[in-house]
């Protein structure tokens, strides 16, 4: 039933050019949490420390997210990152990341848990990608995103969860990297080869492009006057991609473009303020009207003759 | 009738990744021409020199386009640039760039030439672009083209044409680079307040993005697994969409969606090859397809409650 997502839980501290917050909340089990639930029933797998309080916990309230796999570890703080943007609010420079309680996270997945429609891998350590992938009961569709990081140093570990995933959600710059192919659609079928059914490329303020055997599908990033901070729009993509697909009995092309172009909104409210600021506010019928004007922004008619 | 443009006729040399031509048919007005005469009949002002011989000129014939206005001068040779690209294929670094007989091109618009449905100033001197729209006579539609060169050095210049243009055809970072606003909507939206109906973003391998006074329009690349040489991308763009436009009786919304896509069709033939190997062999049901497989690409349908 719904989504098990498997990710971090955070404190951030945030500088873009357009202002600062010392500590708010983040985390890719966050952002992927909040996005998902507005299509579907979510257990969010992850691990804080007690500073996160009831208070910080209130962003999961009254949501359909299920918190029974969410560890607290007592005399633990919480993963902290600490990142800032430039002009160009499309490359993130991190300044520290400290793992805290997320060091000796090992998640061991509950009876229901174990039995998502979807399960997705957020990015984390690739062995641990593998452990819980290797715990679930036959979901219909396994996802995972990762990084750079992973791609440098844990190469074989991460190739060895990619060819047993069903669709990989990955920055343009690590489809080219994982493959040392400049070329993104060679990069991406080289991918494909591995297994997964399909790649979502996510390409920031570009949008994204999905690629599989026989089908591409591109959409764009919904155009902005402001956008404050980046931090979290990957996982909000995520979550509202495979949310809405984990509320659906069809798992056509058709329903996959349209989970797209969810992801692609729900992305476009978390950039919007710092932090969840945004996304936490908005609601499913705001969530809608923008579909409807990313309808309008791509389409256009056949030509005649 | 049709299009006059105002353009370089160029040779160049050209040097990326997969390969190096040290003498190939290049220039705005060329490409610009072979791409827009696929839909109307294109009048090419510009000026080559003795060097460009009729084999060069081959390229032009059997077209709908009109050279009277392509002057040769004797004992000159052709306006020449040098350039290279790296793995990022959207950026060219310029190694040389010789005017030779484009130095002293004076344009004088013949009867002809001065009445065209649409004009488009390529990328030349501001002051050249502003002679020549003086000598127009009320076309529907007048676009021009621009650089970074021009941005900072003919700053005043470049403002005054762009106040009595209709259309901006122009690259994302000259937009940012031209306002000094690095949120792209705004930036546009500063041009578009300086009076131009519509602003076309050129985003090299992320497609297109089209502002107006009330819509937006975005239109991915292409994708392609074999990208051989990006130059005239832009220039090949701005011929399908300027061609297809002038083809047309009515100029509404839905005109220009269409226009923009067969643009970037042409573009995406374009880069496929060397110089405009690729282009000059293409036939229009070829366009007609890959326009169809765009609709393919981007299409998606509105969600079911």
């Amino acid at each position: 039933m719904g989504i098990t997502v498997v990710g971090t839980v955070a404190f951030d501290a945030i500088q873009t050019p357009f202002g600062k917050v010392d500590k708010c909340i983040g985390g890719s089990g966050t952002y992927f949490s909040v996005a998902a639930s507005f299509f579907t029933d979510v257990a969010l797998v992850g691990v804080v420390g007690d500073d996160f309080t009831e208070e910080e916990a209130s962003i999961f309230k009254g949501r359909r997210i299920n918190l029974d796999g969410l560890q607290r570890v007592k005399g633990e703080k919480t993963f902290f990152w600490s990142g800032e943007y430039g002009f160009d609010l499309n490359v993130a420079k991190t300044r520290d990341t400290q793992l805290n309680a997320f060091a000796g996270f090992q998640p061991k997945l509950s009876e229901a848990q174990r039995e998502p429609d979807v399960l997705f891998l957020a990015n984390i350590y690739p062995e641990l990608q593998y452990d819980v992938l290797k715990q679930a009961k036959r979901p219909r569709i396994v996802a995972l995103d990762t990084m750079n990081l992973w791609i440098e140093t844990k190469r074989a570990e991460l190739e060895r969860v990619i060819r047993e995933v069903d669709l990989v959600i990955i920055n343009e710059a690590e489809v080219r990297q994982f493959m040392s192919e400049s070329n993104l659609v060679k990069a991406a079928r080289g991918i494909l080869a591995l297994g997964p059914r399909a790649i979502v490329i996510k390409r920031g303020e570009y949008g994204v492009l999905m690629i599989t055997k026989d089908s591409a599908f591109a959409a764009p990033a919904f155009p902005l006057e402001n956008v404050f901070d980046p931090t979290g729009a990957g996982d909000t993509f995520a979550g509202g991609f495979l949310g809405y697909l984990a509320s659906r009995s069809e798992l056509h092309d058709r329903e996959f473009r349209r989970a797209i172009v969810f992801g692609s909104v729900l992305a476009s409210f978390t950039v919007e303020k710092f932090s969840l600021d945004r996304l936490r506010e908005v609601t499913l019928a705001e969530v809608q009207h923008r579909y409807r004007e990313f309808r309008a922004l791509t389409h256009f008619e056949d030509f005649e003759v």
